[in-house]
């Protein structure tokens, strides 16, 4: 998916929601537990009821990972039937990786051909050769994980260094030579607004990938008045509070609810900064 | 596998090699492609033939994933034949995860509980609650990324911060915080070897997995110098010169021989080490 056709469906759905998929099988309705894949048919479920409010899901590799092979298959059923049913949303593979370039090769291709999906977050701690190999794909995004929205984060990604840049910020310095917004993205932390001000000012173009509203204690409108764009330039995500909204069997409806509100008031923030 | 018996492997093979199971299907022989799973006849094959000079094996995960859930299943049966016919030998999945807390925890279920590898390759960038989740697991080990053997290595880990450290040498000041050396090991290049003697006064005690000797340019006799200690304390890692010694019939013919002559070199450091 192009830059270009991801802010149209932002416009025409007045929404940058991005809703993550982390099927925990500890944590999925019961009922579900009888089905063929337990964890493909809460995913899909989730998203026919979601789809209307968002623009992007995001599957979490390690939740799939977690049951062996047949999460991993779960995974791939999951991509295919959103890339089948719901062609416009983008598909953000959650996985984290990064090694030396002939394996992150590897990763690339299992991702973006094997898997289909439009977009990978990738470690930055091993340097371009570990990124390159996923960049250079036509329509694929590296979403880059730039300052976390974990409390972990303050370990390395706030470290100063000897010219007084944070780490972090020095990760979107190099790593904006290596590619464009048309092709990059960053995973920014909601946690603390301000530091969203900081991204833009290195970054002021590239989409930002925001986790961290919600549950783990970002506020909406403060990652929309330091992080919105003309074009947007969020996705922000949510994961438990939308598809563990209920644990019954009207999850999909509950879930539906909780994206639907996300959605309004995106379409708020959407109008307010349109004037 | 505790610190105690990795030792005593180390001691009754002669022998520190750790053999990078890295299963390419476009370079393994072609008549393995007739196999049911070829990844896993060919790591099969490599481990029966490398199997009394090794002390570790260490697949890696992108190669397997490239293959889908075909792939993942030939790790899983890789895994589980080395434990069958190898116990001593310690398995290492070089996954270089790390995600926020509760997202790492499944990590570490699928690695160590599902899977029921030894220890797992980490990624520090996301700080101390993307690594406990590894952490506290019997006979576990997390092997975490200090210094890699990449070019891409010079653009962050290499970076100096404001209080003269280098990056990658406040990743070990603090992660050992996090861990002692029964159940951290730290991943450091061997291209150059005077780093290793950096990383030393940091974690005079930790085994270091030290991949890049051979293929990468780095030396057995430097890394040796700079980073063995009086229990050793290093695992050196060879893939493609031993798995890919030879693409034909013979290939695990030439990986023993390959992996023979490692082990005579190391049996030989060891010795001189020991007056």
């Amino acid at each position: 998916m192009t830059r270009q056709e991801l802010i149209s469906q932002i416009r025409q759905k007045e929404s940058f929601l991005c809703v993550g998929l982390d099927p925990d099988i500890k944590k999925i309705p019961a009922h579900l537990l009888r089905e063929p894949s337990p964890l493909y048919s809460f995913c899909k479920a989730i998203v026919d009821a979601t789809a209307p409010y968002a623009v992007a899901y995001k599957p979490n590799l390690a939740f799939f990972e977690a049951e062996g092979t047949e999460g991993l298959e779960a995974f791939g059923l999951t991509v295919e039937y959103i890339r089948l049913n719901y062609p416009d949303i983008l598909i953000i593979a959650d996985a984290k990786r990064g090694d030396i370039g002939n394996t992150s090769a590897l990763y690339a291709r299992s991702f973006f051909n094997h898997f289909g999906v439009d977009a990978v977050t990738v470690a930055p701690y091993m340097g371009i050769d570990s990124v390159n190999p996923f960049l250079g794909h036509e329509g694929k995004w590296v979403v880059l994980l730039a300052l976390t929205s974990n409390p972990g984060s303050a370990d390395f990604q706030m470290l100063r260094l000897a010219d007084g840049k944070r780490l972090f910020e020095q990760v979107l310095e190099t790593s904006k030579s290596w590619a464009g917004p048309d092709e990059m993205m960053y995973v920014v932390g909601a946690t603390r607004g301000e530091l969203i001000g900081d991204v833009r000012k290195i970054v002021p173009k590239n989409f930002l990938l925001v986790p961290g509203v919600g549950a783990q204690g970002g506020s909406l409108e403060d990652v929309c008045r330091y992080g919105m764009t003309k074009d947007c330039g969020l996705l922000v995500n949510s994961s438990r509070g939308i598809i563990y909204a209920s644990s019954d069997t009207d999850f999909a409806e509950s879930a539906a609810t909780e994206a639907r509100k996300l959605r309004d008031a995106m379409s708020a923030q959407l109008q307010s900064y349109r004037k």
